[in-house]
This record gives C-alpha cells, structure tokens and sequence, in this order.
C-alpha cells in the first residue's frame, strides 16, 4: 500500500517513535518542578531545545515548541504583527501560503489591519521584486513559505529575506514542508515548522523568534515556553521531534537525490503516458519529494478513489474532494488547471518499484474516469460549423462544465463562441487553463442569472 | 521514589501506552483524508471522541480535543464571551480558579470586559449563593472549577449550576483534576479537562460545549475539531487519552476509597506528628488523592528539596519555590498559612507502605528545616516583659519574618504589639495566618518606608 502523501503527514520515523517511547518513561513529569521526575523532564526539554535550535539554525532560547505547525504560525503571525504594532499595521504575504497564515491574515484584517497579497507565477513562485514592492512604511510583518505545500516549488527567500532587511520589515518563513530536509536560508527573523511533516509526532510544531524581533505574545497570558505557547509541554512528542529531525537530516541529502529523481520520472512519464494533462510547479527549483499534475475531464475525488483501490495514497487539490468545495487557493493563484489534480508526495525510503506501478496503473485511471464521465478522448468530431453556441452545464460539477464545452468547441466555426452556463466555482478557474491548453481564446466571464456565462473562442 | 504530585501530572496509565503505541501505528496519517490511512485515522478519531463523550456525559458532536488543558480553558473562555458578547462582557469565576482561567479572565479585562472574583471560605469553596450574586444582567460567562488542584475541595457545581440556569449564564466547569474520579454534576455548559492529569498523555485537552450554547470560536480560522482547536489532530495522543480515561474510570470508585482512607491519614497523621502545621481544605468534600498542609517557620523550598532528597516528590504553594516568588492564589484567596506548604497528591496505585514512609520523614524533615533557620521549637521563653517591639526582617525572604516574630512575641506584655518590617510578598499572608493560629490579634499592616509594618498585639 505505497503512501504517496508525506506532505499532508509522514509516518513516524523509526528515532520518533524509540524516542517517544524512552521520554513516555523519563519525560511526562512537570519540567518547571524540583523534585528529580521535574528534572529530568527539564533536562530533556532542554537537549531537545538545543537539537531542534541547531537544526533550524538558532538559538535555544530564540526556539519555543508549539503544539502544532498551525499554532506557531498563529502564535508567530500575532505576535509579530502585536509586536510591531507601533510601525503599522499592514502584513505582506504570498497567494499561496498555508492556510494557517492566510487564515491569520483574514484575523488580522477582520480586527482591522490591512493585507497585501503577493501573487505567483505559472511555477507558483513569487517573485523577489514584487514581494519587495508590497513592503510598505507601516508593513509590520512579510509572510514567504519556504517552498510550497501543494507544487513544491521553493521561494526566493534568501532574495525576499534581503528586500525585508533592507525594509527593516521582519520576514516569518513558513518551513513546514522544507525543515527536514535542510536549514532554510539565512535573513529570516521569525521560523515556523511542524514535526510530523518530517516524521516526527504529530502535536509539535516549532516557532523560532530571531532576537531583536519585537514580538508580544497573544491570548491569555502563559507560563510555559517563555509565554509563547500556553499549556503544559507535551515533552515526550518534543523530544521525538528533536530526534527525528537531527535523524532525517543526517540522511536528507543523500535521499533528496534519490527522490528528485524518482519525482523527475514521474514528471516527464506522466506528461508522456497521460493525454490531456498539465504537470504544475517549478520542475527544477522545487522540493525533492513532491510532484503536481492536473488531468482535463477528470475529477479529482474519483481519481482518488480510484487509486485508493489500487492501493496508492495521494491527495488532490480539486474541488469536490474529501471534505472541501473550492479548488485549492494555489492552484488558483498560479492559473493552472484544478480538475483532476493529484498531488503525489514522497515519503523517505520510497521504493522505485512502487513508483513505477503507480506510473502504470495512473493512465489506466484516467482512462476510465474519463470514459466513465463520457469525456472526448481524441480530437472532437466535427460536424458542420454552428454558428456559436450555449452550453447549459447549470448545476453539474466539476469537470462537467469543462467537459462538455470540450465536447462542442468543434461544432463552432473557427473565430465563434462557445457559452458555457455553470455555477461550479471550479469552473472560473478550469475554464480558462483548458483555453490556456488547447490553444482556444478565453474571452471572459459575464454574470448570468444564476452562476457564470463563460466564453470561449475556437481558435483552431 | 514515590512521586506523589498526581495533581501536576500522572505517570501514563498502562492503559494509555498500549493505545498510543497502537495508534502510532494506525493513526499517524490525516484524519481528513479519503485514502485508507486516512479513513483508518478518522475511525480511530470517532472511537475516541464517542469514548470521552460518554465519560464527560456529552454529546460526541459536543466535544473537541484540544493541545492541552490549558488551551480548552483559553478557547473555551474566549468562545463562550464572545458568543454572548450582545449580552454583555462581564464574567464571573471563583478567586481559586486554575491560573490558565485567571489568565483568560485578565485577558478579558485588559480588552476591555469586566470581571467579578467570587471569594471562598477558608476551606477554599465558593458560597453558592455568593456566586449567585455575583451574576448579573450583562453576565456572559461563570467558571467554577469542580474541585481546586492545590487543596483538593470540591465546589459546589450543582448548585451553582441551578443559580446560574436561573440567570440564564452559562456555566463553564474546570474539570482538570476530577474528570478522571467520575463526571460532573449536571448543569453545566461547558467544560474543560487535560489528559495528562488523568493518566493520559500530555498534548490533549477536552473542550466540551452543550448544544444551545452561544459559541463563536476565536483567532484564526480552523478546519480541524469543528473549528475550535486549531492545527493537526494530534491522534495517537488522542486515542490514548480517550482509551486511558475509561480505564481510570473503571477502578475510579474503588481506588477513590482506597486513596481518600491514605490521605485521611495524612491530614490526621500530620497535624497530630508535626507542630505548628495548618492542614488545610476540606476534610470531607474534596477530591480522594490531595490533601495540602502548611509547616510555620519553614520555607516551601527548602522542604521540597529535603523531601526530594528522600526521594519523595511533592508540590508546594509557597512562594520561594522552584520559579515562582509569591505565594499561591489559592492559600492567599483562603487565608491559610502558605509558608511551607505542601501539597501531596497521590497516583492511582500509591502503596500504603509509601505514604506511612513519608510520615514517618516528614516530622524529622520539618524540624531538621526549623532548626536551620533558627524558628522556635517550644513555647517561647519568656524573659522581662517588654514594652511593643520592632522587629526588622527587610529583605528576609518567607518564613524569616514569621520566625522573627514568633521569636519575641513572649518578650512583650500581654496587650502590647509587636511590629514586624517586612518586604516579602508572603508575609502579608502569613503573618495573620500565625496569627489565627497562635490565638494572638492581627491589628493590620501599615505602609512603612520600604515594605509594610505589619502590627500584631499580643492576646496569650
């Protein structure tokens, strides 16, 4: 059963796990007591601090453990902005953060700051000089993920790091993805990362404030991790944390190889066995173990399920997925097609093997999800031109809408239209890339009565 | 080495390993997911939320699982204010409310609420209908723990809980240190309990909110826990709470008997073995494994540390001790004596053999301690009366100035005072604790250059 989706939650590393269970026996008393059981939890907590702070490249005492990656950014983003309240009360951020940042963002503007978000481009990178051109004289804090959770694709952050200083604007790097598997460049003044996206337990995350950061911590006021997160230590889940991360470190670059270029086959196989398909992200300043791609006509929870069946873990940022209605906000940020997208990521110690079955039993999939949806499969016929045309696709979900204008853009004479009515959200986005990718003109979106009249143009 | 601090953390019950070792295995993966991992993990979620729900006496749709005890009182506190916020900002709790309350509640005031600090007797419980009149029309929230963690009183929960249905105020319950001894009394709204004082592991609180409740969780968005507990469920810790809650349930009721005789023997061993000792909370209504007791003319630390020494772990609520310089809020809301404080709380499965060890060291532990400092072993002697005397005991730290005092008192006619100058924070509450105690009239404190002058008249 290959588990192909080690950026949602790694199994625990072997070091965890011997971990946890040595610091279940010697680390659940108090750390803040004086009897012998509080101190050998303090001097746990403090090898486990002085570990983890070397691995990040800080201070022990510059490295509080949170309770999860998305508490420290919450903590990290409200204390710095509280912090620097003084300067302004403007945050900088890129169009595709975590979630947890975005949401601290939407806090923040809610009880009145103000937000700028950077966008990305096609690859989901931002760049360097448009992140310096959102910094602003009241900007109290910039927000860059150091690679990105859904594409891979790492930022310029030792470039974005060098704009901020030079702004005197202090830059939270979100290294949740990226920490196991090295140090994030230098310039950052706050560091947020989360430990069982490296193989250690889940209940840990990490928040590192550089000193000389004006930072006020938020909430009721705390006695535990230098009042940055309340709560008693979790101390037998931080020590495994601290150990498997000196642990994956050791072998990350040697296993980085290996899985760049496991993900490289799968970029260029996918490309070349799958019809219809857009692999998404930077193929070369990216993250080793993570790979992208999106399929015309296809939806994404059917392709999960499918390769669920046939035993392979990975998840999707398409809309109708699991629990959520709207395609993933990168995918959207970066205009490249939602439908059908797996998001296929990793774990160390993958076996070559399982990649190559999932690269056999992919195009299978699609095949028959498409067939299954009644999806064109090769060029579409074509009748006599009409003059142009209007797809009612109202109430039909994702890739319907999609689907069926494939369908008629051949009816159409080359310079007419096709309108497709459809109130899917995924629609706006999806509507455009297929344009993007079949060469046809994408005239625009008009309200209609209900949802959205979208035009295209036949080109070819 | 009997470690008798159950109150700050339990050893994990064996119950507790079994499932988090279990659950390391089948539930590390993202409980939001559709692939198997991810289904398997949410099974276990649901198992565990049924678990708990039906030993707090909730619905499951009524519980969520938060990082810790501490940050279910924050969450639970700043939702329920917030969802009654058209009522009004006022909020009512009891003076011996755990500090993460007390916390929340300064919190609450500094953004601009009101707060009323229901007093307690000198066992260290609310007057019922005290708090009853401490609710008013703009009363978004009342807090009343169901038993204090530093002197074991239960309070009443249920009556207070009719007073405030009454009101119409909901009613949050800090169950921390008894939910493991059995449910609450009905009637509350919300409650909140931690793991780690049951026997479970340290990373997992509960956050329980009745359906009907106004609650309108706060910070940023979240998709986890119904959006009341940010970040990754922290599952194998949570399967592990869950399954070790019922565990300690099922042998509550006889190990309760079986503790509540030791510590019977505690509180009469103690006040009958150790001179000049206060124990205090009730004798009756309190919770079966805590009993806390207060040695004059002995400082908390060095008896925590004699005590370690003789491998006995304990806690104290003296100031001086281990990071904490003022004395605790519960023996200061009390009006007990907090110079060497003691506060044992004995683990399921405490041998007998343990506790009657510890009484036989306690004695020798305190006198050896009284001996350092110079306190008065027996009546004192009694040479010339004296007219009113000034003791100077500036910048002598606790229980200094109260040994100094009980040193001279003999020297003065009966009717006359003695003055003790004094800095320390303690001494305010210990002086007119002595002073109940040795049956002589506290007349008051009088600001003095630095320090107070606290004035006592001698009556014996």
């Amino acid at each position: 059963m290959p588990y192909f989706d080690a950026a949602s939650a790694a199994p625990l590393h072997p070091v965890a796990r011997q971990a946890l269970l040595a610091a279940l026996d010697e680390g659940w008393a108090d750390p803040a007591r004086l009897y012998r059981e509080g101190r050998r939890a303090r001097l746990l907590l403090d090898a486990a601090r002085e570990a983890a702070a070397e691995a990040v490249g800080c201070r022990p005492d510059e490295l509080v453990f949170t309770s999860s990656g998305t508490t420290a950014v919450h903590a990290g983003i409200a204390g710095a902005l509280s912090g620097r309240r003084r300067v302004g009360r403007h945050l900088a951020h890129s169009a595709v953060e975590h979630s947890s940042v975005l949401h601290s963002a939407a806090a923040h503007e809610a009880a009145g700051g103000s937000c700028t978000e950077v966008p990305v481009d096609r690859f989901g990178a931002v760049d360097p000089a448009a992140f310096g051109g959102a910094l602003r004289a009241d900007t109290a804090l910039a927000c860059l993920q150091s690679a990105n959770h859904e594409v891979g694709t790492e930022q310029p952050v030792a470039e974005v790091a060098a704009l901020c200083a030079e702004a005197r604007v202090p830059l939270l790097v979100d290294a949740a993805q990226s920490l196991g598997w090295g140090p994030v460049p230098a310039g950052w003044s706050l560091l947020t990362a989360s430990a069982h996206k490296w193989g250690g337990p889940a209940g840990v995350g990490l928040l590192a404030v550089r000193k000389g950061t004006r930072f006020s911590p938020q909430g009721p006021a705390g006695e535990r991790e230098s009042g940055r997160a309340p709560g008693f230590e979790n101390l037998p889940a931080i020590v495994a944390a601290a150990a498997s991360l000196r642990a994956v470190r050791d072998g990350a670059a040697a296993e980085a190889v290996r899985l760049r270029a496991l993900v490289d086959r799968i970029r260029s196989v996918v490309a070349e066995r799958v019809p219809d398909v857009e692999v998404v992200g930077d193929p070369v300043r990216r993250l080793p173990h993570l790979v992208t791609f999106s399929c015309l006509y296809v939806d994404g929870e059917s392709l999960l399920h499918e390769l669920d069946r046939r035993e392979f873990s990975v998840s999707s940022g398409s809309s109708c997925t699991s629990s959520t209605l709207t395609p993933s906000h990168v995918l959207k940020a970066m205009g490249v097609l939602s439908e059908g997208n797996v998001r296929v990521s990793l774990p160390p110690g993958t076996a070559g093997a399982d990649v190559d079955r999932f690269l056999e039993v992919l195009p299978e999939v699609v095949a028959e999800v498409r067939e299954r949806l009644g999806a064109p499969v090769s060029a579409p016929p074509s009748p006599a031109p009409a003059a142009s045309l209007v797809v009612d696709a109202l109430g039909r979900r994702c890739p319907i809408p999609v689907i069926e204008l494939a369908k008629v853009i051949g009816e159409v004479a080359v310079g007419a239209t096709v309108t497709v009515l459809a109130d899917d959200e995924a629609a706006r986005l999806d509507i455009p890339a297929w344009c993007e990718m079949r060469g046809q003109e994408y005239v625009g979106e008009e309200p209609a009565d209900r949802g959205s009249a979208y035009v295209v143009r036949r080109l070819s």
